[in-house]
């Protein structure tokens, strides 16, 4: 009789985004099927202070049903789980509370997916290796930059090449005050405060202006993409709130667009990192990368440079690229169990 | 004592790219040995009359020791490869001189590593069936549009999502002209006439002017990124030949940018696929893609729209195209044999 193929997995992190892979997930449990050959069973979700647990499996129609305490990692390895996503609130100061569910996981052996930055900018090295020595997969497409191909076009796509160099553009709300300010002929704390009237930017919004929401991107991609070990100390982060009237005025005047770009150059074995303001020409793609794009350009030494563009809808596009990862799993679970059962060379 | 993992390499079809490759391949032997733990030799290299082999390995300077009479499928079945690298001249109205070889390799259950167009635009769905049936690897990235991640991007970054348009700017004479038309206000002969003395076009350019090399890629990219079955025959094809000096001014008064497009939509289960002109405004990135540059834009149903431009010097970009896809032939068989020899839950 054949054993059947059961991926049990669990949501730590239930917000807008955590509800949407969850959501997501469920509606492609036939595609799980059809192409692993993998019965994907959702057998827990919490968030901060309750959750849900089902070793059969839950259904769309009951994730509202949240009971108070089932929440933290114990909870969430009990529920025997073997792909933990984590989709929690993130802070790279401390690592917030995805750090514990990370560590519990990992040091299991069991795969994780992380979409929250905070808990791999604190201690992504840590945790990397953690995976390492116990086999576990770590994947962490949603958090490097949701939908838009980062680690995986390195992974993929350059596979191979040598990086000298990556550039990106990686923030809604910095490119939104930039353009308000190049355009709209606004202060950038008359900007500031019509994006946040609008929704554009949040209250508190120091994390995207002054540059470190990019620098966790940026940091996420090096290390994981890279095997680099940056930390956020070893880079030089300027955000966006210096900008003056008259810097918008000479750019204006260049027919320059400013962007707030994150940049890593690699020469000779060192590796340079930098958050700060660049201006790019209008004949340039990245110059008309604006609003929720985002875009990453990868310089290697045989394929040139490498321009990728993505504008999907949040909080959908970052669930589908969590769930890509969860497909990466299965892909790879379902090559070695052929290789097993095949022949090898 | 452990086994040796060995992989025999041949390249059939010596020009530019065939060369490059080559000599890609041998400067990173070290690379596959420390990654994949594999000895990656070069047995056999030939063009369409000569060739050379050696099954302990060619090094680069016996490269032009080229000996008559050693050339064809039965000199590549005879050196041993067990992955063939297809860089011959590229016909899709015949298969061209790829076909022979794509069909010994496969039949015989050994991988392949397509660069030339034409065999797999004829018969495309014959080799993939064969692949299949004899459980080789058919890999095309440097058919696809050389550096510029098509298929891979679909396979990899974009998994798990239900593809609704695929739009891609795929051929740089075409690039070229436009430009010139637009910028130079030349008429399209004396564009054509300038291009081709200064090495931009080909002296007989028809298969780039007429859209069938743009036709060419999509195709490829329909039925090896998405498992369509399209052949020449399904698509609308239009080039650039008919584009009129009041078309250029029209264009160029509305602020629209021309580019030679292919583009396939998945509606309903149908799919439409065609070759045409299409204008973008000039705060469309895709206006920006020009000269030697291609572009491709997925739009998914849930990541939105993602766009790759791609921008490598020839021949170099198109080699590294066709050795990404050997580590990902190398990555497999490192996995099949991490599978058989640890642990599977």
């Amino acid at each position: 009789m054949k054993t059947k193929n059961v991926a049990r997995v669990a949501i730590a992190g239930f917000g807008g985004v955590g509800r949407a892979t969850a959501n997501l997930l469920l509606s492609r449990r036939q595609r799980y099927r059809e192409v692993y050959g993998a019965e994907v069973r959702l057998v827990a979700v919490c968030g901060s202070r309750s959750g849900l647990a089902d070793v059969g499996g839950l259904e769309p129609e009951s994730l509202d049903a949240f009971e108070p305490g089932l929440s933290g990692p114990a909870f969430i390895e009990a529920s025997g789980a073997d792909i933990v996503i984590e989709a929690g609130p993130s802070d790279f100061r401390t690592g917030g509370p995805g750090l514990a569910y990370l560590r519990s996981t990992l040091s299991a052996g069991r795969d994780a997916i992380v979409i929250s930055k905070g808990a791999l900018v604190h201690s992504g090295p840590e945790l990397r290796a953690m995976a390492r020595s116990t086999g576990a997969t770590l994947k962490l497409s949603g958090a490097a930059a949701a939908a838009l191909p980062t680690i995986d076009l390195l992974e993929n796509s350059l596979k191979g090449c040598e990086v000298l160099e990556i550039l990106g553009i990686f923030n809604a709300t910095t490119n939104y005050l930039l353009d308000a300010m190049m355009n709209q002929n606004l202060g950038f704390e008359e900007a500031l405060a019509r994006a946040q009237a609008g929704g554009f930017a949040e209250a508190d919004s120091r994390n995207d202006i002054e540059g470190w929401d990019t620098a966790s991107k940026l940091v996420l991609i090096s290390n994981f993409g890279l095997d680099a070990d940056l930390t956020m100390d070893n880079l030089s982060v300027e955000g966006i709130q210096s900008v003056a009237a008259h810097d918008i005025e000479a750019w204006r005047k260049r027919g320059l667009v400013p962007k707030l770009v994150g940049s890593l150059v690699r020469a000779e074995g060192a590796t340079r990192a930098a958050v700060g303001v660049r201006t790019y020409p209008l004949s340039d793609p990245l110059a008309h990368v604006s609003g929720k794009n985002k875009a990453i350009r990868i310089t290697t030494d045989a394929m040139g440079e490498t321009i990728a563009i993505g504008s999907g809808t949040e909080p959908l596009a970052t669930a589908a690229a969590a769930l890509k990862d969860l497909e990466h799993i299965l892909t790879a679970r379902a090559a070695r169990a052929t290789g097993c059962s095949g022949g090898l060379e």
